[in-house]
């Protein structure tokens, strides 16, 4: 294969919310030019249909580490190698461990290839909830104790963020959205304006826009993200929309 | 013009950070299909070398609400329009504008493409900073009391976030990134790991990675954007990296 990059080149991708229209160019060029594709294995199976001629791998959730590792000693082989992340690469992906592990392949040079993370698509489904200062909390206690992202909840709530979470539920934390809402209205007040947006960019998106009261009571999954709004948040004409402090 | 789109709609559109690589598709195929492009000046010149046949409208900075207003009304007479951001729409954009004026244009429909902004942007060039959870904060007072600002960067620190300003500096607050990191030394180390791109995927990029104690110190401009690490960040390979927590 004729490659414009030098070999033993491991690329770490954000692919976006899920339509390929939401990708960079960089991204889709990357993903044209690298030889080898890893990922979490659903977004392997979307690629391939769209890139047929690659070499894949993937590992499954929680076995992170393993795929990075392929990608870097795949990479160490001579390939151009494409680590694929829902979102950004950076916020949550895969980039921070493809870096912390390019120690046991000094030979391998690592580029971060940014995407529009969920917080960034998900807002503009809803209108412009984080036009002013806001807070991105992950609701995953499984590499976080729960007390950390509790304090977190709590001054970020106490400083009037703008607030985004990204897996605000799972089989084992039915009950997290819930327990987050409590501690948020400790200092937002019931009708704070907050809106979710589910499976943003890909078939089935649904959104909501309703006050943090109703939230604490939501059905949300793991392919949902969460806005609560600061006190400046308004619905305007169907829209979640935090002011900035314009004269109008 | 031939236009896929409905007339009387407004996008709202998120350019990234300068390259036109770092587009998405969607926000490339909207400009290439509006008749009228308004914008921040420099923006706009940028544009009318790539695409010379279109319509362009710009307002200074401070003329915000001017620059939607004439979007706004220049759908209103039938035109597909586009308000064009750095970065992302919604993040210290026009999106939110844009909505909050729409009011006064009931007919226009208004759309938000969403960008790469200048945290997912700029964390890719340093390394991953934003791996855990983090707080995006404006340094700029001329829309927000400097009190409140003072209080999310007292209260995100004390939580343990990762910080990302933007607009750290300008003529007339030339110490206000000192005074921020004093803020954020009273519960954050002297050495934690901080970093500052200027100029993003531009011509002249440069970044530097150093201590909050070093940040401090540095002069920054208003094109430069700055992370200030968590308790977790580190350097490695010369990159600055926010460890989640996987066991390696």
């Amino acid at each position: 294969m004729e490659c414009a990059f030098l070999s033993k080149r491991c690329f770490v991708v954000g692919m976006g919310p899920g339509k390929e229209s939401q990708m960079t160019k960089e991204a889709v060029s990357v993903i044209e030019q690298v030889d080898y594709v890893v990922g979490y294995p659903v977004y392997v199976e979307l690629l391939k249909k769209a890139f047929p001629e690659k070499e894949y791998g993937s590992t499954p959730m929680r076995k992170e580490k393993e795929r990075c590792q392929l990608a870097l000693s795949e990479a160490a082989k001579g390939k151009d190698v494409a680590v694929i992340c829902s979102g950004d690469a950076g916020i949550y992906g895969m980039a921070g461990l493809v870096l912390e592990l390019q120690k046991d392949y000094p030979e391998v040079e690592v580029e971060i290839v940014p995407g529009i993370t969920a917080a960034v698509s998900g807002a503009a489904v809803l209108g412009a909830p984080l036009m002013h200062d806001f807070a991105v909390i992950s609701m995953s206690d499984l590499l976080t104790p729960w007390e950390k992202i509790e304090k977190r909840l709590r001054f970020a709530s106490e400083a009037d963020f703008v607030i985004c979470l990204y897996n605000p539920c799972s089989k084992k934390r039915a009950d997290y959205l819930k327990k987050a809402c409590d501690i948020m209205l400790e200092s937002k007040t019931d009708d704070t304006v907050c809106g979710y947006v589910r499976q943003i960019g890909r078939e089935g998106q649904e959104a909501e826009i309703l006050t943090l009261k109703e939230l604490r009571e939501a059905r949300v999954d793991m392919f949902t993200t969460v806005f609560i709004g600061n006190s400046q948040t308004e619905i305007r004409n169907g829209k979640m929309v935090t002011k900035r402090g314009y004269r109008l």
